[in-house]
């Protein structure tokens, strides 16, 4: 029977040490984020169905987990034989986007004009599980809404170098292409403008199926002209000059950590603007990614509002910061279990609390030295045996 | 449409100045609970359904939101024309305790012997909205498990209120009384066993229908004689003198925050022993509480393991602890949006990051004195304003 008590598939138990982990590189991803000027914010887990599900959201909108109506709306949607979108009417967000420009359109009056935001949280996709691929997963976003110049993008790329740096990440680069350099392109090879998304989600697809594949599927997809087009293009790819429309980012940000990628998509459709890809070299995986997408704000609002964000994928970048040691505790090791005892061990436990120790009592077992190794093991490092007399012991390290 | 743009129905959106505060407030919980020993870990917000509605939850069993399947699962179950439980496969987590069980199940061989958890994450229960009631709210609880001694519940009482007092709320007292005191005490009225459960959780209604409304109540249920019996023990009641089930833990804790309360009763059917609630003069409600479920463990191993936790209500916690301000930031004002600037802004931003300041930059607006008030506003104390000049101009106070 035990081997069949598991989290849901595709999620995860957090034991202390990877908890203890986790929480530091949270602590210290935020910190920096503050130190840039943005502010906390938070927004429920959960979100209408129909915002999440309004085709701002792209291919993962699909993967989002829905939530049973109740009660008497649940009986009408049984009776009516409803199907899977009558039945629901919340879902878990798939990303902190989508709820963050819903944040921003539902609280705009009591935001400062620019809006410079950071979310940390879980977002939850029903996709296979697989290995590194996770249905909760945490991510850590920054987004600034209501500023239409690339000091934005700046800022956003600054702060996330920072971050990565201060996680002993410091050879992290971002990539970067605009969104109307691949209009423009795909233009020029004979894409038609309804062609656009389709040809840039095959595009996307570089990393996984190589110059041939994609030459493959374009002329498939989008005929022998665009594939021919496309090959030239690939044979003379020139990253080295970098395009008008991104050198404010680039004059502005250490041009060793940036690196211009004529061939980066990103696969959500909202995009407008710039668009980024961090990676790591000890990584093969992006390790965050982002852009502007000055459209979707206007979709709740009625009104444009210029937006652009970067989204540090936390799952990918606690797994390359090195563990650290849990914090120094001290274990009170209580002799016996008589009132006098317990009294002198907590009273001992508060005095040593009060000098910045953690401390935690065990009652004395059959067997102490494997209580203080397991103990050891848990980030304890030293301990002492207390009894009724008053006294306090000196604490021994152990061993 | 603007005033349509909401979160979910009883669920909150948390702006800057909130938000802080609560990451605060946690950040000392979890700083505390950590002082006396206590290791965190986390569990998926979404738990398999049948371990959610197992009737270890009680009442909040009802108020699960219910995930539904998905692919050939959802099909199926919709095709056979399946009711709620066919169509639903997951639950979110209703309170921490459930899952935590779950969870010492499947992870115990890597866990110490006496295991103590710090959970702090929301939990969901699709409860009526009303004031101070949410969809989704935080909860902060220890738990000790395998420790059948009074040594647990003495340590997370006093890890609790070690943790009020770091809060400011140090007026915070404990109720205590024990699962077998009341079932002594109903068993003499004339209870069977069968309606144990009934006739507390009409006693449990006594903050809210007085005890003319429980007698009432116990007459209608349980029978004149029951009642009769109540009544006699209502209008004698003595919380002098504590109950030698109770000596123990009275004895080692600090006697002022502790009181003798022979009604209380909680809500929750899985205790076996000890239980608690927690009470501060500024609020109406409880702001925590828990108790011994010795029992619930075994549902899951096979094996009874003994376990004690005590939650603190952070919703409720929070409101009394008063708001505290916002780091202090400075705002760097670029002057223009020339490259020059921005290099000299963001280098600027730089050092006084690395002086420990928070640093936002914001682009010289037509109003400038409109644009430092809102940042005052959020918690922005000093300014200065740059140019591409190269200097670093000293800070001013905002005004």
């Amino acid at each position: 029977m035990a081997n069949e008590i598991n989290p849901p598939r595709g999620m995860r138990d957090f034991l202390p040490a990877e908890k203890g982990n986790r929480e530091q590189v949270l602590a210290i991803i935020r910190g920096v984020y503050e130190s840039f000027g943005f502010q906390e914010v938070e927004t429920p887990a959960l979100e209408n169905l129909d915002r999440l599900t309004s085709g701002q959201g792209g291919d993962n909108e699909k993967l989002a987990f829905r939530v049973m109506k109740r009660g008497a709306d649940l009986e009408s949607a049984l009776i009516s034989g409803g199907d899977a979108d009558a039945l629901s009417d919340l879902g878990l967000r798939f990303d902190l986007t989508v709820p963050l420009t819903r944040f921003y359109a539902s609280n705009r009056s009591a935001l400062t004009n620019v809006f410079k935001a950071i979310q940390i949280g879980p977002v939850w996709r029903a996709e296979r599980p697989q290995k590194g691929r996770y249905r909760q997963f945490v991510q850590c976003d920054i987004d600034i809404i209501g500023d239409e110049s690339n000091l934005a993008e700046i800022e956003l790329i600054n702060a996330s170098l920072a971050t990565l740096d201060a996680l002993g990440l410091g050879e992290s680069i971002v990539r970067v292409n605009h969104r109307s350099l691949l209009v423009s392109l795909l233009s020029g090879f004979g894409v038609t403008e309804d062609k656009l998304s389709e040809a840039m989600i095959i595009i996307d697809k570089l990393d996984k199926i190589e110059v041939a594949g994609v030459l493959a599927e374009l002329e498939d997809k989008l005929g022998g002209q665009v594939a021919s087009n496309a090959k030239t293009w690939f044979a003379t790819l020139d990253a080295s000059k970098i395009p008008d429309v991104l050198t404010n980012i680039f004059s502005a940000v250490d041009g060793n950590r940036l690196r211009f990628d004529p061939t980066l998509v990103r696969g959500m459709g909202y995009y407008t603007g710039a668009i980024f890809e961090i990676e790591h070299p000890s990584s093969g995986l992006s390790i965050g990614g982002g852009g502007r997408y000055d459209g979707m704000v206007g979709k709740w609002l009625g009104t444009d509002v210029p937006a652009v964000g970067i989204s540090l994928g936390f799952e990918r970048v606690v797994e390359l910061v090195p563990e650290t040691k849990l914090s120094k505790g001290v274990v009170l090791v209580l002799e016996d279990y008589s009132t006098e005892t317990i009294k002198a061990a907590t009273s001992y436990q508060r005095e040593l609390i009060g000098q910045g120790m953690n401390v935690r009592l065990e009652i004395k077992p059959k067997r102490l030295n494997l209580l203080l190794e397991t103990m050891k093991a848990n980030g304890f490092e030293s301990f002492a045996i207390v009894s009724g007399d008053g006294l306090k012991p000196a604490l021994k390290p152990i061993d």
